[in-house]
């Protein structure tokens, strides 16, 4: 089958994100990138696109620009892959979206909860898929963990323990020219939250996505260790679920030692789960009163919902950028049932703006629990 | 030189922890168990001491008993250890330090903080010492630990990451004949707390003891997950220090796939730290923005506070006992001090009254915290 | 810059490492496959060229011809991927070679000496390169140990430990219809060598690519475990190296529980490392007398050589898949300089003819020793 | 019971094993220390006498003397512990043996073969066990190990795969003041093999107590890395079983970042077993096409061989000094049911002599062996 035609906004020179999207986006051969808008500066943007490979005439300076034009082209781009800072997401987003063209758009939503509520409804009316690429739920043991919770293995859910440790906002490296750390310690580009909207948001969805269950209320302590940092670089969560499950959520990106530190803990009446980031092959299953199990990717005991998004065998570890193809290619399943007016196969399994509103209402949570000595929000 | 001669309160015939104290107390040759009250029991105190080979003579049906005629023996015991039930802990603690008996005390202090401040009062006026048994205190790398935040390796502290998590009560096990089960899940015999008093005070002690910080206010959910359980087994806490650290406490007896999962992380302004109860030798330390190491207990890099508590060389694990054993043999050299009219030999370190007035603190904040929605309470 | 045209000989609808190479090929955008005689079978080379959207034209039932019609289109393919059994390897690299075709050629070499000697033979004299697929080289933290190594970190090197463990062929699966199993367990296709050649000279040119010693002789224990095997199913492998280093090299697929174990540990007088492909991304090094080190991939402590084969940060694990992919990206880069008459860029590195032959001899001399009673066999 | 009266020869001020010895006899309370002849210079004899509080009258000046003494006092010795360098094993041991003092000997038998047959035969005669301590069979997940194979979980074994890796003999640390390096690199005080007899003894002995395999022959490649050193500090062997199981021995002191590192690994036709011995609570099962298991000390799915020699819940980590106790605790066992004049009770298991000769011949075959270029030499 042919590469679904892909332009990306923002991902230009010096970009971490943009590259990895890219990455993700040829892995399985489902997209090819023909289009972009690379860069908010015309020179930086063009020289991006060369350096790409792009045609120059597909080079744009701007993203409206781009959307009008590819639009109307006979072999313009199907999807679009949003790659800029958080407050830059709605507005390209709306957009591509209005115009048909499918949006993959990274995370958290927006910066602020009215120009995500904006794009919702526009979403909602639009001809159009949107994706969200929150990535980590691409791991096939995060779907093996999510199909084990599902048939029952752990039982009625109890507990929820979700971390997400970094620690490369240990020093004030916003001050010293991380573009990295600049934008997401900014609130006019970040939103309100800092370690909250940037990995706190991933550890929220994917505590659900797994857990299955529907958080009803937190509380939150956050705290910005670094002098002078305007964001939240340290966040301690409890969360209550629906059904009368606990958990704790913990984000920093302050614990030197940690370099991608995200984990996931679930715990029912009959069993428990546990699963690392940084050793995203192996999930420990442990049935109460058992021995610890050891499941890992496309070895003995991997279901068929991990089974359907691993490429090679049991042993030859997959990692960070296999899981975010696996969102692309979950989309590009998306993107080509849609456009044959066919329903979505079944198993196609990708974050969505549900998703997306969500994480914006975690965040917008926890700092009003915050502001209020930690006192309980309702989600 | 001569074993101190020891007696012990409770920890008869099916006793878990009185076993654990009696290996602790002749691994290192410095105590020698000579009397027991070994049970309430007439009979079984009997049998047990039988077993133990104490001389019928000093095999006594009750403590006070013990205490009386002990302190009237030439040779008579010159410490006691109190294995019972949290809300047998006080009585005998004030019987024998009253007789300048000294005492060595399984945690947590007492079941009641009014108990609690009664032995303490009294032991304030004894000539005798109090010994609280927070065995995890012992490990070598928890004392290489707290020597290293102590000399500023870590700077200035800003997280107390701290989970003690188990599975062994994730079912009714107390209704179904587990002795241990029972009364830890009995107010009447543990006091307010359940995981609370069990472990989470061993929890809290640990944070205290590596980190040096000082716990300003607490906000504490407790669950109690197993049906007809009437304490908490399940409890998530944030603290807050008053240096304006933060942390949390995390303790569970219900999470499968946890044997005695106690596990701290501090992380400061310049390095973290990472230790678990289960691979106790080992003691991962991140200076930030450097490799992440591995020190071992007596390997490289350990510290002379961790080297004069360890007895084999690196790579020859050392364990639970040994630990345990750490506490008695410290407690033999402060006694031997005590007696002697000396002053406790520098580097001595073990868990008093202190201690065990903050642990009562601590499940008492806890609790009114949760009754309060999980409102702030001070320490 | 545009990618290179690559064409695939074998890798048809079943294959395992046909599918590997498509995806290494195209991860960093460095190849586009446009050719293939994906099997030797015409009706399922067709339809493997049609379910991986081949140009039908393109979608050859023989390499023959697919060397002979490529070598004359203006857009022919630049280069092949070779990844049929051992015993179609050398046919189709001398056809594509003598043509000035690149060649990417899966491991062992050949199924014979004989056939890696003529093979040699055309590479030398050819204008193309000769690239071999000796994945494992690719990853990150094993070209930080060979910088390492080479940089004098481990001073002279004494120990070469390596071992490949796996446990698919436990059971004579050969005999049920596993076509992985059936080749590579038939001498006629496999060559003199079973787990030997599978694995073991991927083993054999790790230990000597990372310490870069000089292997000099050998003794080689063979087994088949499971009845009625032909070839080998595991081997202990003694080396001696020229410079007086020694060490093991042991291969299994009859190991219950080893995926796909590949390990390396060396030692040298002043320090030694350990790393293991199941968990690629960490690096482990100890300077004799210091702590052990964590080095992680683009962590603290990466060194050049391997930050330049990193494609995200640390804590984002890379996998099998992008190793493999760093083999298709060098070998891109030596390919372009070579089409443009330019030296290869400093750094690159892949497997070239000579590892292949190295590994031949390995596996021939294994073979002899075994024969002789494992006695000593020079390389 | 009243503990067995225990003397010990060796283990004076500045000796390493004596000191465990002195541990593991009274962890478990079994033996009490009441006589030494503790060094063979008698003045340090005395100092270490009454540095471990032992009557005067019980500190001998020489080994002899107090065998004669002791066998004659009412209250004498019933057990010698035995804890000097390998050449000074068989005078004592067969002192004490023909007086009917039961020995508890430490490894590997001898020094010489000649001294090892003439102890066995005067073993044979006596009136009294010799029980070797080959302290890591002493460990519960090893004999859990044991009990699996045996009851057949791993089916017809195959494969034996045993490693023994220290480091700190890396530098010549004989020639800087180091006791333990001195005599252990000593031909004429600690016999023809260096790290062979040192650890290789123990790995060999593991390996058959686990494995229930019968060594028939080895090949062995021995090697003195560091200048001037006189004996092995490396072997690598290979074994071939009389079951026609297949295997390989490694031991090194010479190999950085390795403290103590045994590790056995089993293979058979059903399933494998890996066990090291610095995390030598978990024992990792994997039953062949099944999940790896984790089996833990005293957790789900330990057996009764492991249970009985326990002493705290899984979680509550037992370390070296409780393997080693557990052997001391064995050994009362045997000898109280000897002097009874009973069997001994089924389940207790110890090294013994036989364990002590296979060491002896492992030993001098790997000399003649390595001397031979590593031909076969049959065991």
């Amino acid at each position: 089958m042919d590469p679904i035609r892909l332009g990306m906004v923002g991902g230009g020179q010096g970009a971490f994100i943009g590259a990895v999207h890219r990455i993700a986006a040829r892995l399985d051969g489902e997209f090819r990138l023909v289009a972009g808008a690379l860069s908010s500066t015309a020179e930086k943007a063009r020289a991006s696109g060369t350096e790409l490979g792009l045609d120059p005439a597909r080079s744009y300076d701007d993203f409206r620009q781009m959307a009008s034009r590819e639009a109307r082209l006979k072999d313009g781009i199907r999807a679009v892959a949003i790659v800029t800072p958080n407050h830059m997401h709605a507005a390209p987003a709306i957009e591509f979206l209005r115009r048909g063209i499918h949006v993959i758009c990274d995370k958290p939503l927006t910066a602020t909860m009215a120009e995500a509520k904006k794009l919702a409804a526009v979403a909602a009316k639009a001809n159009a898929l949107f994706i969200l690429t929150h990535n980590y739920t691409g791991y096939p043991m995060i779907r093996q963990a999510r199909a084990m919770v599902a048939g029952g293995d752990l039982g009625r859910i109890r507990l929820v323990q979700v971390e997400y440790a970094q620690d490369w906002l240990t020093e004030a490296v916003e001050a010293s020219g991380s573009k990295q750390a600049e934008w997401r310690t900014d609130p006019s580009r970040s939103g309100a939250g800092g370690a909250l909207g940037d990995i706190g948001t991933h550890a929220y969805n994917l505590a659900a996505f797994v857990s299955g269950e529907v958080p009803q209320a937190l509380a939150a302590d956050l705290s910005s260790f670094v002098p002078r940092r305007k964001l939240d670089d340290n966040a301690h969560v409890m969360l209550r679920y629906a059904s009368g499950a606990r958990g704790t959520l913990w984000c920093s990106q302050v614990a030197p030692g940690n370099e991608n530190g995200l984990r996931l803990r679930v715990y029912g009446e009959k069993g428990g789960l546990d699963w690392g980031q940084e050793d995203p092959n192996r999930l420990w299953f442990t049935p109460f009163g058992q021995e610890k199990r050891l499941i890992t990717r496309n070895g003995a005991g991997a279901s068929p919902a991990a089974q359907r998004v691993s490429r090679v065998p049991g042993g030859h570890p997959e990692g960070y950028l296999e899981a975010f193809a696996t969102i692309y290619t979950e989309a590009a399943r998306a993107i080509r049932a849609h456009d044959a007016g066919q329903p979505v196969p079944e198993g196609v399994t990708y974050p969505t703006l549900t998703d997306g509103l969500q994480g914006m209402r975690f965040v917008e949570a926890a700092v009003q629990s915050a502001k209020r000595n930690a006192a309980w929000v309702t989600l």
